[in-house]
């Protein structure tokens, strides 16, 4: 296990407008659990600290829900640990989404390891760190995210994959089982399973198989 | 399907100091991805309109995310379906606790669905709204939440029980599902599945296979 029991792990997120709710708060939620046992200090980073929502500026979803940031990406603290979700405001390359990517280019040399959700890998593509790696992204996205950056090898069938420090999940909910895998990695397997069965979540548990690549022809 | 596809629905949620992040946030997602082709208005409900954190008071869990309510119990619009999650914040009988039992109690006799996930139920079942129903609720807090309210039927071995207009589903994770099933019944089954592959949930579809009630012994 890469980290002592005494040293808190120190987890960034990064949010912009239209992420995706779960491909954030799956993956925060087995993060809560684990900081019942372990010590963890969570930044929730984005360009400024105002509400980050849900909804995206470009679609007329009617619901939406806000966090707050604990930080600017000016403003964030050294981090152990980069997670990505993504949703539909990953797409563009405007402020917010290009503060994003630089955000994750500047940040990704200092990590020990970064994790992806969804078209988080987009963005972690767009900012090149995952050149010359096997990374995986949202499956019914699965064409639009795989052209962004030809550099990557895109791995269609996984419902997550492992590539040096990097973890690339599939969509939305396949962050809940990458974030398992990973605390299985780093804090053991036992714990990993504790926090599935706490959260009564039945867990895909072999990375390769992926029911929803099949669904979308993949 | 109960709902005119013109009229917009009405859905509110219970918000406390700990409530857990996935006990609604998967519902949400489902809602949020819901809400692209139906009319939907959420409301997000708390004692005031200061953010919500999911960590509780008494619980020396490191992290914690805060998400803001749009409405006081005491703005509350009219609603159609009120939400409740649970998590560890749920307990007590102080306040917000206490204004959230309250607020269940006087909603319950004007919405046309409650829905309640985890230790959600044990607020509803405090709130008398669970008498003579049939439930569930979190199966490893299982003996604390069925001691509660013994006017309920307390169902130990089920992902989620419908019973009239109310549904009630076990832990964390189990939101997701109950709320893809009350979406299938509401919206049609197509409308539930198609959620569950956007967002790649591989859904419990059978609300008596409970994998969890076996593994606590219940």
């Amino acid at each position: 296990m890469p980290f002592s029991s005494k040293e808190p792990l120190r987890i960034g997120v990064v949010l912009f407008p239209g992420f995706q709710a779960l491909d954030a708060f799956g993956p925060l939620d087995c993060i809560n659990v684990l900081s019942r046992t372990e010590p963890i200090t969570l930044s929730l980073l984005s360009t400024t600290l105002d509400p980050v929502p849900t909804q995206s500026p470009d679609l007329p979803s009617t619901t939406s829900q806000s966090i707050l940031p604990t930080h600017t990406f000016a403003t964030a603290p050294p981090l152990d640990i980069l997670l990505v979700p993504g949703g539909r405001g990953s797409r563009g390359s405007k402020p917010p989404v290009s503060e994003a990517i630089t955000f994750i280019a500047n940040t990704y040399p200092t990590i020990k390891y970064l994790i992806t959700v969804c078209t988080g890998s987009g963005l972690a593509a767009r900012a090149g760190v995952l050149d010359g790696k096997r990374a995986t992204t949202n499956k019914l996205a699965w064409r639009e995210m795989s052209a962004l950056r030809p550099e990557v090898e895109w791995v269609a069938r996984a419902r997550w994959v492992v590539d040096g420090n990097v973890w690339t999940s599939s969509g939305v909910s396949a962050g809940i089982d990458v974030t398992l895998a990973w605390i299985g990695e780093v804090f053991g397997k036992e714990k990993a399973q504790g926090i599935a069965d706490w959260i009564e979540y039945t867990r895909h548990e072999d990375s390769e198989v992926d029911p929803f690549a099949e669904l979308y022809g993949l």
